[in-house]
């Protein structure tokens, strides 16, 4: 089966470290950002802010080297494990969910 | 931060089994789904495809236990730790990313 995308040809992708197993990140993918992935070894996405291909470290050094990618029960979601060079978040946390949710203030 | 909901008023959450650190699924919560989850230790999700609140083992059994959650720098993802009961895939796997994406065959 094909990849399922969503209503803007994207599919979420999940950015997992494949020797700590910390979950790094959360980014979204279109299929130019899938063959960029694949062609470089570095894992690339769509920026849905800048509205273009995403190569992840391309501007902070910070790369995510691929090393696999798996493929959810509906085909609509992306597990792809890497080798991050540096830290993965732009504020220089390792993950971007370094901080827990708080029910009392976090939820609008 | 309060949470960034999308525009469907919905986050996309990751779950990460507590102990092993394998990656489960990954679901879609509402502010309902939120308030389930913390009220019951279920995590609970919306269901898209039949747009209910959708508490998972509810049915199967197969229940996610709570542990924690944290939130993305961006305040739009979320990562659910959590003590799975018995397979969390519908197919009966542990985790819904058992297949690998094979480029040849799965991009469209």
């Amino acid at each position: 089966m094909p990849l399922s995308f969503d209503e803007h040809d994207r599919i979420p992708a999940i950015v997992q470290d494949a020797e700590t197993h910390q979950v790094l990140m959360l980014g979204w993918m279109n299929r130019e950002s899938l063959d960029h992935t694949f062609a470089t070894g570095h894992v690339t996405f769509w920026s849905r802010s800048r509205d273009e291909l995403w190569e992840k470290g391309a501007t902070s050094g910070n790369y995510l080297n691929f090393v696999s990618m798996h493929k959810n029960c509906e085909d609509n979601s992306l597990l792809v494990m890497a080798r991050p060079e540096g830290p993965t978040c732009h504020t220089n946390n390792v993950t971007c969910y370094y901080r827990e949710v708080d029910p009392e203030h976090d939820l609008p």
